[in-house]
């Protein structure tokens, strides 16, 4: 891991910022200059003053996303800073272009006041079409999504919420071809931040109706006490029968699905589940259940974030192709209609035949996993 | 000028946005990916959190450039707002990524309040090496920079006001060789905007000793009443007689600079002035006085600002390699002696047979600005 992490400081260090903003037209000329610049450029500037639509064809932001982060809650690594979350956003950035051609660009800020960071985004909205939020803490983030969601007229995406949920119903769908599973399955989802939330609504959504969710205090349910207002909207939506006992507790689970941190998942409650299982173990780089682990467990369909372990189940096969599609659809609010058919998208890349040799997520190189999503969307909506 | 007008709108609707956000290497493969992206990324993140100033050698900081605007100020089209603003700010990204290698991006603000502006760009300025504020009308763009100024360790160029000054004082310098004049020249300056504004300071910085400013309501001076504080602050540092007339009774002037309208420089004051004279008439596109008029007028050396008149007076010849200065010197803020020594390098970028034939500014494509500001600037902060 050391040489690792110094091959990737080495990059870093050549490379010196991983994006670069170029013109899509070289200025050879003086009637370049003055198309592209002034005095032409006043032309559109005018259309668009008296048409504020035009901005989406006569300028960048059709095809612009910010990457807005306040460094609070960056990789495993916790509250780092704005500029310390930079290498991540650019490199996020960079998988936008590469994967769905989108011209994105890191927006760290030096807040984190909940009110100065939704002021921030709305003040910069006009070049972008679409918001991309990206490692802020829970569960601020939750309300900084909520407000600017009700107050632009772009989309605003949450990737550790909206793009985990998204690759982990993905995951579900083939898992549970692959195991005859229903959407009667017994959940369990260990984690309440941003991704155990989004991925609870998703599913609540697609669904299931037979989840528990579990934080540190054990199952979230009605009547718990002391919870904020986006446990207690978890404890409405889940747990119907009112489950009140721990994590080790829980028994009969068909799926379980851990995104919390190592240690979080009890070997007990993988012992007491249901076979066929299902476990998806999420924490990044160290899975909350190791792959030696799971197959001593017998643990018939397993996924983690890892890329070097089968079946990753990563943000970046959604956020792309996700993001594309809001763009090119011009969406101005993200529904779970979305979500779920760039779920579909997702898993219909997986061939039946690979499904059958027990791989349920496609790899992060497949080209068509961006167009599925694209495809998938534009129908949802249409 | 319709078809012309009509060729830009043309060729802005085919572009859909001059700038792209690229990759500076590709993901090719796994390996790539998770040096690039996460796990890898970590590592760059953890040593920035852990020293910030490496944000410089690990990302993109150390070669990028806001471009901020809220819109309302705009060319000659007043308050158009931020959507409108944003063909503007890519152009400007465009040249200062050809001329100068610098990733710029446009920040177009829906606000236009003050409070709001110097609050935005405070919260995204960990990304940026530098801040280049645009086309925001005076005199509140005045008090951004300064508190900009104050509170962020990059530099804070105003290129109306900074930018304008420098290529000004460039045509200056070359203008007394021409016409043998010197510091104690008298100058009349029509303007007391952003450019107006710029232009007094830099040039009693220079040391020219004997400046009258006009705006609409005539000469600046002290006791005038009625003026804001960057009016009560030219009246201090100009007319050192007390002028008190109008710009029609000004006599004996030497060189004459107009940042202001058509129409606004009448044709007495400048059959007023002290053989050889100097004009500079900035107002773009139609400048205060006409290439026919100041051929009439028999003006000595003439300037304007546009491209297909000789000697064109423009900030684009500033302010990329100004700018690159900026960055490559880590510079935290601009001095006058940067400004001064910016304007010798574009100056000399004309040579003695070509200002003997009154060519007193270099051509808008001449590769040796940059270089040279930026030599003349490293020399003069080092």
């Amino acid at each position: 891991m050391q040489d690792y992490y110094g091959r990737a400081m080495e990059l870093h260090r050549r490379l010196r910022g991983k994006l670069k903003v170029v013109g899509k037209e070289p200025i050879r000329t003086i009637d370049d200059l003055s198309m592209l610049y002034t005095p032409g450029v006043a032309e559109p500037c005018r259309q668009i003053a008296k048409d504020k639509s035009l901005v989406y064809d006569l300028t960048m932001k059709h095809n612009t996303v910010a990457i807005v982060s306040d460094g609070t809650r960056v990789l495993g690594l916790g509250d780092i800073g704005p500029e310390a979350a930079l290498p991540v956003m650019e490199g996020k950035a960079l998988i936008m272009q590469q994967f769905a051609g989108i011209d994105a660009f890191p927006i760290c800020l030096d807040t984190k006041d909940a009110d100065e960071i939704v002021m921030v985004v709305k003040a910069i909205a006009p070049v972008f079409g679409a918001i991309n939020l990206e490692d802020i803490e829970t569960p601020k983030v939750f309300e900084i999504e909520k407000r600017l969601t009700e107050s632009l007229t772009i989309p605003v995406f949450h990737d550790d919420q909206h793009g985990t949920a998204v690759v982990v119903l993905a995951g579900l769908i083939n898992a549970m071809k692959l195991t005859k599973k229903t959407k009667s399955a017994r959940i369990g989802i260990v984690g309440a931040g941003g991704a155990g939330y989004g991925i609870t609504k998703l599913l609540c959504a697609y669904g299931f109706g037979n989840i528990v969710v579990f934080d540190s205090k054990g199952a979230i349910r009605m009547g718990r006490g002391g919870m904020d207002s986006h446990k207690e909207h978890i404890a409405k939506i889940t747990n119907p029968d009112g489950f009140s006992g721990s994590l080790k507790d829980f028994a009969e689970a068909d799926i379980i699905i851990a995104a919390s941190q190592p240690g979080a998942l009890p070997v007990e409650t993988i012992k007491k589940m249901k076979k066929p299982n299902i476990v998806f173990a999420l924490a990044n780089p160290v899975p909350e259940i190791s792959l030696e682990k799971a197959r001593e467990l017998n643990i018939d369909v397993f996924g983690t974030g890892r890329s070097d372990y089968p079946n990753q189940i990563n943000n970046s096969l959604c956020f792309p192709g996700f993001l594309r599609a809001l763009l090119d659809l011009r969406v101005t609010r993200i529904t779970d209609n979305m979500k779920i058919a760039a779920a579909q998208g997702i898993a219909e890349a997986v061939s039946e035949i690979e499904l059958k040799n027990g791989k349920i997520m496609p790899d992060p190189f497949d080209k068509s996993v961006p167009l599925n999503i694209r495809e998938r969307v534009g129908k949802a909506i249409s």
